[in-house]
């Protein structure tokens, strides 16, 4: 049984502490501890190997910052790939466009899955859309074995320890430029520059290795960690970013709009320092 | 003694917890507990009743984000007055620029200046500098009696609590108008949107009640709390924001540069729905 508080020791020398009135669900699934618990600030979240994963409340920041640049960069996306990414939240902001004809989705734990299906009905409406193919298996074999072409593949990976590691590496990015069509975006969620800013330099150097062309952008996200967070949008082709005047979002979104579009990828100067060290 | 962590609840569902190493001060001054420790994550830090106010390893996005983008878009600030940050942190910024001829500081806790002298040299080395004049005295009093006029007015409160709670009225707003010359700007730190809604909301009300125009914009501060910052420009008189062509920031700040300036000023659709309510 969990206590009163959860605490997660981000770093040796941080750590966060959340209040928590009620655990709904337990599990040890084949790859993680999963619970999902209600807390005050934040109401019902989905832990997963004692990390907060997505809160009700906050997780509209990070999955409309995964998909809608991205979207509204590429003028015309028909298939998409997810890796990961299985709450759900990344595929309820995919399925609200008309253009897109299929999204195959990749996941490697199915406990996620169930779990957000039951208990976050909102985060995985997407799952009933019919455009939706998902595939109960592991993301870097997918992407090896892959005939598919697609215009879009979103990388909603965990932090890169375990498993998840192999979704960092440059082997990885290789495969996903290979599947994507000639004018195709990645975009991959690039973790903290400020506590793990290694890892963040990391991902920055072995995307540069494959793409292009690639561009990090930001936004605050109060659950993951303090400070910004950070993404990358990787591009097959030379192709300028889009301005604000260019751009349609749609409507109805709670933290993307035209100014974010083009705000979010002004780096502060020490980051833009780390992307050149 | 302080322990091996310290602990902050920002809120009754959130706390944050910071590994010291060595407890280098501490003394309750006339207004507030008040200690200086180093810390894993941001080296020496400054902790004022338990809150973590300044670190020496980011207060540089904090007190950039508090100068620049006004001295930026004022066309020639000579007479500065800074309400608070008895750290110097803000000092340090604004002592940079040559057009200023004049820095009046009121800061009501001598305690906080005399420790930042101390023990955070780099942060304020700007109280040597021949223009300031530091006079020890409560800035609500100062602003009802001030006959001087000036180009800029910096509120860097603590939060409103306590003895500064009088530095988030209306009242107050109105006595900074009072002293700005025409084209005069007045900046002060706004609280997180996230975490103190009512706050962040009751200040742009009391802000707009006395001003033509306000401009909200955010950073992100790791050690304040999780998400956005928010900051506001108030403007004496009506004048279009400049943008980043029109700019010429100083060079070796670490997080403001032109893009920021103007991506600074775009909200989530999050924050504006909270500037409308």
């Amino acid at each position: 049984m969990l206590q009163e508080w959860i605490h997660e020791e981000h770093t040796d020398g941080y750590g966060v502490k959340w209040k928590i009135t009620e655990v709904l669900h337990e599990e040890q699934t084949k790859y993680q501890k999963l619970s999902v618990v209600n807390t005050v600030e934040w109401g019902r979240t989905l832990i997963l190997d004692g990390n907060v994963q997505t809160t009700e409340t906050d997780e509209y920041i990070y999955h409309e910052m995964m998909v809608h640049p991205a979207m509204n960069t590429h003028d015309h996306v028909e298939k998409v790939l997810i890796i990961g990414g299985g709450d759900g939240g990344v595929l309820k902001e995919i399925v609200k466009y008309d253009t897109v004809t299929k999204i195959d989705m990749v996941e490697i734990d199915e406990g996620v899955v169930n779990a957000s299906k039951k208990y976050f009905p909102k985060i995985s409406s997407g799952f009933v859309d019919q455009r939706v193919n998902l595939l109960i298996e592991d993301g870097i074999q997918y992407v090896k074995n892959c005939t598919t072409k697609y215009d879009l593949v979103i990388i909603d990976s965990s932090d890169p320890i375990g498993p998840a590691i192999g979704l960092y590496s440059k082997d990885f990015y290789q495969d996903v430029f290979s599947l994507l069509k000639e004018a195709g975006i990645m975009v991959a969620q690039s973790e903290s520059p400020m506590f793990y800013r290694e890892i963040f330099q990391s991902i920055y150097k072995n995307i540069s290795d494959v793409f292009p062309q690639q561009f990090v952008y930001l936004a605050s996200i109060p659950t993951y960690i303090a400070g910004p967070w950070a993404f990358t949008m990787a591009i097959k082709r030379d192709n300028p970013l889009k301005i604000a005047s260019d751009i349609e979002p749609l409507t109805g979104l709670q933290y993307y709009n035209k100014n974010i579009h083009c705000s979010a990828f002004s780096l502060p100067e020490y980051i833009k320092k780390l992307l050149l060290a």
